[in-house]
């Protein structure tokens, strides 16, 4: 239970230290688990303020939910280049995400296992940046369709279980490589490129997936 | 707030209608927002008979949990014949796979959706479910690799992400296809063949997967 440090810290500043606080509470200790006392205390600030400034334990949890999914996708979308190839604007992708869910592992807890409870008003923010991705992720594998001019063959069906199946792949190494020591954000986009595009390829080809050249890579 | 039906219906078989009760509420409101009352009206017995048998609201998702995590386990493995080719292990299990999560939606959202939230004491049920399949998933990933006799070229690390994505990217299709309308269970299974087993067929000898032929399928 610490007490206000500084009075002149404005508002914005300190609300972050408060979702600081509370995604790193939430991701290790669970939703039901973690507690408002422990939240605030490792703010640094007092449980009264936390109410004052983000109302409820539920409305916390809202606000962590909705800044993180928005720093994932903010984070995706920035390591794609949408003028390159459907397979490199993938890997680049692949290789931002778990980038990003590497070196934020709370805040992917957060995410991918606290938040997908249905009934729950949070688990919206949740399945609004999903599908955001998975919207991106058609978008990759219609262009490739196009780029092999196999359009009239992928239904969009076809299109839509495929970009579901990308995603889940990913969620699921992502939750695998934060536990999994010794396992990079660059292995496990590598894992999933060698299981997914070839199949994708296939697909609309018949050619697998060769990795870009080194020289050429932006995240590591 | 029905009245209890039969006094002498065996307890076990009154146990598995207040289960059936419980998962269709537990899988169609969410946890929290499902309540002991629907559940024992569901179930056509008084609420007070409920926490008798099961307990708690807790103790008796715990159960729900407990029962659909093996019966989903069952069918896949009843789906199975481990002496034919690894692919056509998958193919089959894939098949088992989507056939019992259409045919039950309300036990894959209990599964899925609800019990992923860490801290909680049924997430573990789920857990040991899961690890179960990513334990089959890579003894077939293993087989193969041996059978085209690249072994040595296939980590043991690579193995486990490659089922980890496997798995995910099953769990995302089967959400999926259950809210998607005329979406069926061979379907799915079919665009997660192709977009998995052409994947990791070229990691072993570029050779892309076929699926059998229509005539030896035991799974529709």
């Amino acid at each position: 239970m610490g007490a206000v440090k500084s009075k002149r810290m404005p508002r914005a500043v300190r609300e972050q230290q408060m979702l600081d606080a509370a995604v790193r509470t939430f991701g290790q200790r669970g939703y039901m688990a973690a507690s408002m006392d422990e939240i605030a205390e490792l703010a640094g600030v007092s449980k009264p303020l936390v109410y004052l400034y983000l109302n409820s334990k539920e409305d916390l949890f809202t606000a962590c939910i909705r800044r993180e999914a928005k720093a994932l996708t903010v984070a995706v979308r920035a390591g794609v280049d949408p003028a390159l190839p459907a397979d490199r604007q993938l890997w680049d992708g692949l290789r931002a995400f778990f980038t990003h869910t590497a070196r934020h592992p709370d805040a992917w807890s957060v995410l991918h296992l606290q938040a997908r409870t249905h009934g729950e008003p949070f688990a919206a923010e949740v399945a609004s940046m999903r599908e955001e991705i998975v919207a991106f992720v058609t978008g990759l594998i219609v262009v490739a369709a196009r780029a092999a001019h196999r359009d009239p063959d992928l239904a969009e069906r076809e299109v839509a279980g495929l970009a579901e199946a990308l995603v889940g792949a990913a969620e699921s190494l992502a939750a695998w490589a934060n536990v999994t020591p010794g396992v990079s954000a660059r292995q496990a986009a590598a894992t999933l490129m060698n299981f997914a595009w070839a199949g994708l390829g296939n697909l609309m080809d018949g050619q697998p997936w060769s990795p870009p050249e080194p020289v050429h890579e932006a995240i590591g």
